[in-house]
This record gives structure tokens, sequence and C-alpha cells, in this order.
């Protein structure tokens, strides 16, 4: 028998993956328009999003499946995938549970230019302690 | 005499370029929230665009310092220019005149996966002939 799930397939052969084998995503929260966090996704990650509507990501520092908020809790459910173009970046509409970034802020897009500086204007909802335990938070997560 | 422009540094210091000295940038519309396009910016592009206030993006395929609308007129005047955690992408809150897609659509991001396909959900709002003239059309303006 052959597996029914919705793999995505043939409009995933739309996405131009680089040469890495991936393809940068914006996730969006879907009501309030707001960018929370790019990154990255390889073949495996699009398809396993589309069929089970949790965003799964690809991890290029620990080189797997980084299922978001597997650890945390702060996961990303799929409302939407987008293609742009080019092909070669994806626009995911989400709802997301908590904070997007391990810094525990909403939004990884925290610090703005401000002339020759960078001002922090996000403020942090969660305390990262909470979201990956003491000692345990990711430098980053991408 | 030194150039008194603002060039950003030492902010752009925290941006972390790729190999190919790139950093992706997300062009989002300030009012609505809605992503218009992805391109990429080198250290010149970012310092071009802060001093400036108009957007330029690098051009991967021409490999040349693109300054967006410069040939179209479909320009996007910088209001903020934002960082993520990592420090490896960018968020640029613009006013984009027209449209942002070289296919005429207000965003490049108008096709959405349905089940095992993709549909356009976005429709055209200038003919790209207007845009380019006949036969100019780009493939791409990445």
């Amino acid at each position: 028998m052959t597996d029914e799930r919705n793999t995505g397939a043939p409009a995933l052969d739309a996405i131009l993956f680089d040469d890495a084998g991936l393809v940068p995503v914006i996730a969006q929260q879907h009501d309030t328009a707001e960018v929370l966090m790019v990154a990255w996704m390889n073949k495996e990650a699009v398809t396993e999003t589309l069929a089970t509507g949790q965003v799964c990501y690809w991890s290029r520092s620990r080189q797997q499946l980084w299922r978001k908020g597997e650890q945390s809790g702060q996961r990303q459910r799929l409302l939407e995938l987008r293609l742009d173009c080019d092909g070669d970046c994806l626009l995911a509409l989400v709802d997301q549970t908590g904070v997007a970034c391990h810094t525990g802020r909403r939004t990884c897009f925290f610090r703005a230019f401000r002339g020759t500086e960078l001002e922090t204007i996000v403020d942090v909802d969660i305390d990262p302690v909470t979201l990956y335990g003491d000692g345990e938070t990711p430098s980053r997560r991408t």
C-alpha cells in the first residue's frame, strides 16, 4: 500500500532548495502578521510540516530535524504555506504558542538600527530558563 | 575630512554575513504588515540603505547592487531596519511604491500549497510590460 498522507508533491518540486538542500522559511503570525522568525527547511521538513500541520525546520547547527517547540513547548501550528516567485523562499503562516525566540521574546527581530547603534525594542515575555531549564538555554536554535 | 553620513557602524558589526558576504532581508510593508519579498544585501547595500533611506539589495544573478525600483519605479522607502537574534537575517519595514514582485503582484509570496498543488492566490496589479518594457521583463530579480 502506498502512503496516502499528503506530502505536498508535486508542489514540492516547485521549491528551489540551495546547494545544501535547504530553503529559508519566514514564520509569520497569521492574525497579527508579525514576523516571528526565519529558519530553514529541507525537503523532509517541508513534507513533515505539510503532513502534520506542526512546523518542523532543519537545524543547521545540530544537523537534524527541528520540531519547533518540542523542547520548549513553544510550537507553531501551520495555517498556510506560501512560496515566492523564484521558488527559493517559503512563508509559513502560523499560530505561535507563546514565544518564537529562544531569548523568550515573541519575535526574533527585537533589535532595530538607530543611527550607529542597535536598540532592543521588544521585551522578554518568558524567562528562557523556564523554556529550556537552567544551563540549557541554547545560544541559538537555528 | 571624514564622511559623516550615517553608515550604521558599529551596529553593522552585529550582522552575520554568510560565506558569500550576504544576509537575507525580508521586506515588510510597514502599515499592513504584509510580507512583500525576500532578497539579499551585502555590507555595502546595508550601508547604502541606511544612509539613503531607499532600499538597496545585492543582486546575486547580476552580481551588483540592486537599487530596488531603479528600473521599474517600484521603490521601497525604508522606515526601520531590524536584526534577528542570531544576527543572520534582517527585517526591513518599508513603504512600497506599487508592487514588490517582478510579476506585477504586490507580494512575491503569491502561491499557496493546497494539498499536492500550488494555487495562485494574489492577482497581478500591474502588467510587467508596463514595469520593464516589452521583452525586458526579468525572469527573476534577485
